[in-house]
């Protein structure tokens, strides 16, 4: 059988995948969540149309939104992840022997649920003791939370659910959750097809953040393939840990030259 | 109208881009040829279904193809352009001083009537005094060419009028035909979704040449969004000159961090 998926990832760029199978497809409270098998990616988790995790690409997003921040902290006990259902960020943040306690704040059940059945190996981590999942709005969640040195906001695109987690206040909430060598990362979409919403993350993170940085990754299931993350620090960063980390995408070389930025980047976000 | 074009970019993944108008459309002697209008990427050269360059983001692939061997090589006078018809790795190479001949050698002279054509700006190196094309089959010519500095094999995808292009016997006549210091380099595919087709390229390249080595650029038009280059050295790297070059995605420090691979693409070519 010929049978695809496709996802309009802008409204004149689509991004189609053969499949084999529809492992799962349901209507959770907040999106619709499908599961699907691809001949090209492996297993895919998709939330109102919009890919979030292959089976096969998947360890490029997590490794970089976790590991990059988490190595320039100077001692990372305490990180929270707000979106990222699917646990593949907290399993990274948990290669970080110093962790104490990683908490994920997802509003979805359904997408830890769906993860956990199909994806063992990405939600792995939600099963750790160090693990603390809350069911519940990131941007509520964050308004309480204090004393953490790392927060990543691994969330879906800026339309549906996640709008709230692309605005000036979200990141001003951030910064008073962090501790004082606190460090921040969000994923920013793709600059070569959502420029704007780089420039309306990189402000909005710069208005709380005296330290504000980007950096880059090759996720090719997401849009243009190059994907960006901004960072926010409240201190000057310093040179990155050295630690060892099991990893298939990260390198101690791209910890630093993921920072260096195309021309036509430097200029969007200058 | 909703008109979509859309590139089988392996047998089970496709890019979907929306098109404004079909500019040009005509079945060559080697290949059919097409030029559309699309509304992400602007103007696309489009070669038996496969898309080769677009106004937006051919950027990228000329400036790494050309400024990262001529930035290694010491004294880069005489380079040759193996395919790459549009004229765009000519531009770049010409923005280096002391070139003295810039050869393109293409087989198809339609590509380079539809990119004077269509593509002013990627083509306008062709119409320079240093230029000097030659439509033949790239791999006699090579065999005949003799103290070039750097030699770029810019081609098509490894089926049709480009398989002979990836062959251990084609990169042996590319070493004899450059002088002491020669440098080469070809653009070889996805890591993410050819693999074979780079370790194909690198175990090829490596029969001839000393010194080899791979690296990557962001293509968003391209399988996957990211893309490899084959290099080929007579003789040990050294640092790169650096020269004034107007670019948009190269950078001195890209220069570097192109090299800095990730460690499946490691694994890949060790």
């Amino acid at each position: 059988m010929n049978t695809w998926f496709s996802e309009l990832q802008t409204h004149n760029v689509s991004l189609g995948l053969k499949i084999e199978d529809v492992l799962w497809r349901e209507k959770t409270p907040y999106q619709e969540l499908a599961v699907l098998q691809t001949e090209a990616y492996g297993r895919m988790l998709v939330l109102d149309g919009a890919i979030q995790t292959t089976s096969l690409d998947e360890f490029v997003y997590h490794e970089m939104i976790a590991h990059v921040p988490l190595l320039l902290h100077p001692n990372p006990r305490k990180v929270a992840v707000i979106g990222g259902g699917d646990g593949g960020a907290i399993r990274e943040i948990l290669q970080h022997t110093g962790i104490e306690e990683a908490h994920l704040i997802e509003i979805d059940e359904r997408v830890v649920d769906a993860s956990k059945r199909f994806f063992p190996d990405i939600a792995k981590g939600l099963q750790d003791d160090r693990t603390h999942v809350h069911f519940t709005d990131g941007i509520a969640w964050v308004k309480q939370a204090r004393n953490f040195d790392v927060i990543l906001v691994d969330s879906t695109d800026p339309v549906g659910p996640a709008e709230g987690l692309f605005v000036p206040e979200f990141y001003q909430s951030i910064y008073d959750a962090l501790s004082e060598d606190g460090i921040m990362v969000a994923q920013s979409e793709s600059p070569f097809l959502e420029p704007d919403i780089i420039q309306r993350v990189i402000n909005g993170v710069s208005q709380a953040f005296p330290v504000t940085r980007l950096y880059l990754a090759s996720v090719p299931t997401y849009p243009s393939g190059l994907w960006s993350f901004t960072l926010g620090a409240k201190k000057a960063l310093q040179l990155p840990r050295q630690v060892p980390l099991k990893t298939r995408y990260w390198t101690p070389e791209i910890q630093k030259s993921c920072f260096h930025l195309p021309v036509f980047v430097e200029e969007l976000i200058r």
